[in-house]
């Protein structure tokens, strides 16, 4: 197969660890940012990621390591920004404004920007000269990094405003392991990948809280609804989009229902009584989905959209509201 | 609570045993008709049912057994009709024409009926003096037995074309721990009943050819949508049905997710190898599903509905199409 592109990378965790695994695997020399040098060296003598997925071993030969963002992106076609979302903020605007020119930008961030709740392409209309219909593109799950280490068939969804161009970069991700969907609803899959990390803590709160497998099912089928009803609020030119398309209803159910969905253990912990201080300490790490629930409570009093389950979630974990009496409310509006 | 309705039950498996549970608990007295004398005498004795969900225990003051169905129907106002599909008709052809006079009937079938694949309210009209738009109503779940014997909390809902009527029996379901939903799309929720535990096997089949939590996400979506088409395909006169309801998608899930599920345990056998007459005889019965999917496909031979993930379970299951193969089919057209 051609390849027509160069590709990078910014960012060393999980998720950036495992495209990286699919993009060599599939033949691709890669470019790759780590923003800590020890990080890099580490790779360089053992192979592997010295945190995340670590079972995954590279072929050294086909990667170029840098901690310096601006010579990786420079070195590349399409880089694919995999920085957690409260983190990009520092990295991009030490870029120059012209950095991306000519670049094709891929969003792998499952999250929102704080502090202004924005998605990638607010930010870097913010800092960059770019064009958002041509320049940029989202990569999204299902696909937890885990079975991608394993190589257990998992499916991408490439998106992008002109189909042509999601096309062209979806061919350098398909995989004996990845098989790639193609999607037009930019603004849709990001909201879709914010939203559903809520609903996962919410998933895992509930089985904290005892509540069996009818229960979770009826959460997760209202959740679905509601994620939905949202995505077509603020998305009015994509009415007949399929919301239980894998990168939407998929994604929502992978990361509700698998172990391996650090959003549900954080909620397992929070169901089970732990403070939110305390579970992040239990996990090291902070869930996306907990700054997503202040992110989309915040967009949403503009919006005004039918949040009840994500609103009962954000109070749960920023106001307060005991989970056993904000799943009590959650309990009388489900269908 | 007033309590209005004098209830029956028809049947004596998990599913029958649950409702009686549920009704018993929340006050009524109800008549119970079970075939087997032997099993009423158990009853009698022990308070539990000797081959199902046997940890509920039963007050035998509220029930009334008996073996003769007509006298069971004759001393009650609704009906819950809760026999495995395969054995009800055998049960009420020998009922006489108007048994079913001033009664309400609630379907607890979950599945399609043989030879002609027909619905229960088609087998009703065939056999019996009966309206079906007042006199038909439905009890869907997503609802496992098991977890109503451990009292966790579960939503059932309640179909009839007639709402008032539905509110009405409704009432005698709500408990401590089952929540109502009330629904007058009488003919889906029977066709989910029904397609849910063949996507479910499908589910199993997947799971036990070693695919992982990423693709059953990306499987379980799909035969939402794929479930989605079919239930407005054939039922023209509810547009604008939620189908994220928990009795369409919460079905599914709990059906596909949940390790109580007979139809993903059966899938499970002929995933990892077993021809269909060994799973049946390692799991000692023949999961609803395995005559759904010939049901469906039969039935869809006329609609000509766009079915190919239940289609290809039926192919799997009754026309030796190798499991691997199949799911090699299916993996091409998940989106």
């Amino acid at each position: 197969m051609e390849k027509q592109y160069q590709y990078g990378i910014l960012g060393g965790g999980s998720w950036a660890t495992a495209i990286a695994k699919i993009l060599t695997n599939n033949g691709n020399h890669i470019h790759w940012w780590i923003r800590d040098e020890q990080n890099i060296a580490f790779f360089k003598k053992r192979k592997h990621n010295p945190h995340y997925v670590s079972n995954i071993y590279f072929d050294l030969e086909k990667i170029h390591f840098s901690n310096q963002a601006a010579e990786i992106i420079k070195a590349v076609d399409v880089i694919i920004i995999a920085i957690p979302s409260a983190y990009v903020e520092a990295v991009l605007k030490q870029l120059p404004k012209n950095v991306f020119e000519n670049k094709l930008i891929i969003s792998a961030i499952k999250g929102i920007i704080p502090p202004n709740n924005i998605l990638l392409n607010d930010l870097l209309e913010q800092y960059f000269t770019i064009n958002i219909d041509t320049q940029y593109g989202i990569i999204g799950g299902p696909c937890h990094a885990e079975e991608v280490s394993a190589e257990k068939l998992s499916y991408l969804t490439l998106g992008s405003s002109n189909e042509t161009v999601a096309n062209k970069y979806a061919a350098a991700f398909k995989t004996e392991y990845i098989n790639t969907v193609v999607n037009t609803d930019v603004m849709g899959i990001q909201y879709a990948a914010v939203l559903k990390n809520i609903y996962a803590i919410g998933a895992g709160i509930a089985h904290g809280l005892d509540y069996g497998d009818n229960f979770m099912s009826v959460f997760i089928a209202n959740a679905a609804n509601e994620m939905a009803g949202f995505l077509r609020c603020c998305n009015t030119k994509h009415a007949g989009i399929n919301y239980a398309a894998s990168v939407y209803l998929g994604d929502l159910l992978v990361t509700c229902y698998s172990l391996h969905s650090r959003n549900r253990s954080f909620g397992n912990y929070i169901g089970k009584g732990y403070s939110v201080k305390n579970a992040q300490l239990e996990m090291n790490m902070v869930a996306e989905g907990y700054n997503a629930s202040k992110g989309i409570y915040e967009i949403n009093n503009t919006i005004k959209g039918n949040l009840p389950i994500a609103t009962t979630i954000y109070q749960i974990l920023w106001e307060g509201l005991q989970a056993k009496v904000g799943f009590e409310q959650i309990e009388k509006f489900l269908v």
